[in-house]
């Protein structure tokens, strides 16, 4: 067997260790040899999105950083405040890589015909393990991207496209008929707005400063609420009476938000009702939290009637229950739009090795509207 | 035609006005002669629901309340403070009949064979404006119960026992296999331990103290856990373990404990699971909030994972959702088992001017575990 350029390649690994620290550091892997109808991709692009600092950094107090030296770069180590260490304790001594998504392009192959026509091709992937410089993987996890694609523009294919496209599909399932987003000037609040734009769907935008309103005005949004505005429960009860829209999902989770657009829900709803009814209003009323940009306790005064629901929302188990097929219309739909509807944005390009310096993290984990990164492995 | 003793009879009415006042009063009103499919119930007992108050009361300040008089007996008026107005907008100037449900007997009927059967019969009804001397209502409102039946023991035969019987329900329709109940000493609580004893569901009680815990032990809970304890967290936790319970009827609301209990159900699922989740449990979790014995804000610190809900739960819209044939079963239920398992306690019977009284309005807007207020309007 002769030496190839990927038999191993740096790959990050966060780890937490039983006595309350993480540890962000490089280590030298070898990449497994593909089988028949696996590939080995060369990862030159993975995002850095908010639901992958649930794994790299978990509960880690970013204020107690310090830096050491291995022998593939820096290692970062911060402390774990001891009360949050159950929330950890299932991958304590287990070191992790991080990454869920990412692009890259196929190095070696299988023996399978289905591996071998991927050579050469860029290609992106939702594997994990993507913050790493090689990464071995099934074909069928490999969605091959039009020629003249840079893995640049294929990093995040899937977690930001796919969710903003399950929302409306969450609502038509539902039986809802528009949508309320927080957040909204984020990269998938973007995606969403296209989305809506295109397929004519009634969509609420909340956002917190005049910037982000400014962003998503600039794209063609009809109805945009800054939560900061003192006739904020105001303008979204409006825009609810205009749109008709009772689901909302929110990136926030935390504080009064999420109470507040069910408030205004319930308000929009009486303003159309014909008869009092002593336990609110008939309508339905949903807020869904897919994310934690505010790690604080969510505070509901419950002044909503009884028609109303909160919950957690994930992607993953969303494409588990509609299906391979319905899956795969979304990800058709995302590679016809990877350069319009789904374009992202990113403000900087780290290597593996920025990752872990002190600085950059506090950089990424302030998760700011308009910051965006991506990380090349090829830069070491 | 001739004068009836039923002509006219006395009917409690509450009214919110415009200038943020809430009014009881008994005004003295026509009763509908009845249609061929109707009969006329001479009401003689009607239980006080905590589903009652908030239309009996709404958001009255009870600390204002100041009486006086009119022809028929007591008037009490309230403030409501200003900020709460907004939540009775819908009901303004439109004095209100209350009352859910009661038991009397039929004193006049229509003229089709249904309806004359049920001369002199003691029925249940679920019609509205049960705090009243009589009622005109179809038929089909009727529930007959079986001769010997005494109206105070008819009087509570559907929101509990029928609520009771819904949780079992919403559980198997929602995939769970065990329940959680919260207040669980409650009139209703001790229906639903009856119920899960006889059909062997494994149920979770949660108490504020050992003489509500004394309750249920006696008559053969097997779980029992004190919110007051040092210990709750841990034994709630082990509790669902012990039954796989990961949904929840919570009837307090407010604070913090919707939350705990979604936290005991995650960390319990994250003891049997085998892998560690990014994401917490794939455990779903579910709480219902069915009333608010606390009605301040609910407060979730998150720390249960993505896959969990919180909604609100009503008992009417799940009827109108199985529709009629299940929901008959579940009332056929209450009736055979109306002296068992169904049966309630009252620690007071009222008269229509009794629930007028600023005490007694302060004894039953407590909401207290093993108190229990029954309406006569026989009494005047």
């Amino acid at each position: 067997m002769t030496t190839t350029p990927w038999a191993t390649g740096l790959q990050l690994r966060s780890l937490v260790t039983a006595d309350a620290r993480l540890e962000l550091s490089l280590q030298s892997v070898e990449t497994p040899t593909p089988g028949e109808d696996e590939v080995v991709v060369q990862v030159q692009a993975s995002p850095i999105n908010p639901s992958d600092l649930g794994l790299l950094l978990g509960p880690a107090d970013i204020g107690t950083a310090r830096t050491s030296q291995n022998a593939n770069g820096p290692v970062v180590t911060f402390d774990i405040p001891e009360r949050l260490m159950r929330m950890v304790a299932a991958r304590v001594d287990e070191s992790m890589p991080v990454g869920n998504e990412g692009a890259g392009v196929v190095v070696a192959t299988g023996s399978s015909p289905q591996a071998q026509a991927l050579l050469g091709k860029t290609v992106a992937v939702l594997g994990g393990a993507m913050y790493g410089q090689y990464r071995t993987l099934p074909v069928a996890s490999c969605m091959a991207l039009p020629d003249g694609t840079a893995p640049a523009e294929g990093a995040s294919c899937f977690v930001n496209p796919l969710t903003a496209l399950s929302f409306p599909e969450v609502m038509r399932r539902e039986g809802f008929s528009a949508l309320i987003h927080t957040a909204a000037a984020s990269n998938l609040g973007q995606m969403l707005q296209k989305i809506c734009l295109k397929d004519g769907i009634g969509l609420v935008n909340i956002v917190r400063n005049a910037e982000q309103e400014k962003i998503l005005r600039d794209i063609g949004a009809t109805h945009v609420v800054n939560s900061s505005s003192p006739t904020f429960m105001d303008d979204l009860t409006q825009a609810i009476v205009e749109t008709g829209a009772y689901l909302a999902f929110d990136a926030i989770g935390g504080g009064r938000l999420a109470g507040q657009i069910l408030t205004a829900m319930e308000i929009a709803a009486n303003k159309t009702a014909k008869v009092y009814s002593r336990y609110g209003s008939t309508q339905a009323k949903q807020v869904y939290i897919y994310g934690g940009l505010d790690t604080g306790p969510t505070e509901l005064n419950r002044a909503f009637g009884m028609m109303w629901g909160l919950g957690g929302w994930l992607l993953t188990p969303f494409l588990v229950k509609i299906g391979p097929v319905e899956g795969q219309k979304l990800r058709d739909r995302v590679v016809a739009e990877l350069k319009t509807t789904f374009a992202s944005h990113y403000t900087r390009e780290l290597s593996l090795a920025d990752v872990l310096n002190p600085e950059i993290i506090a950089a990424y984990n302030r998760k700011a509207t308009g910051e965006k990164f991506l990380i090349n492995p090829g830069l070491g």
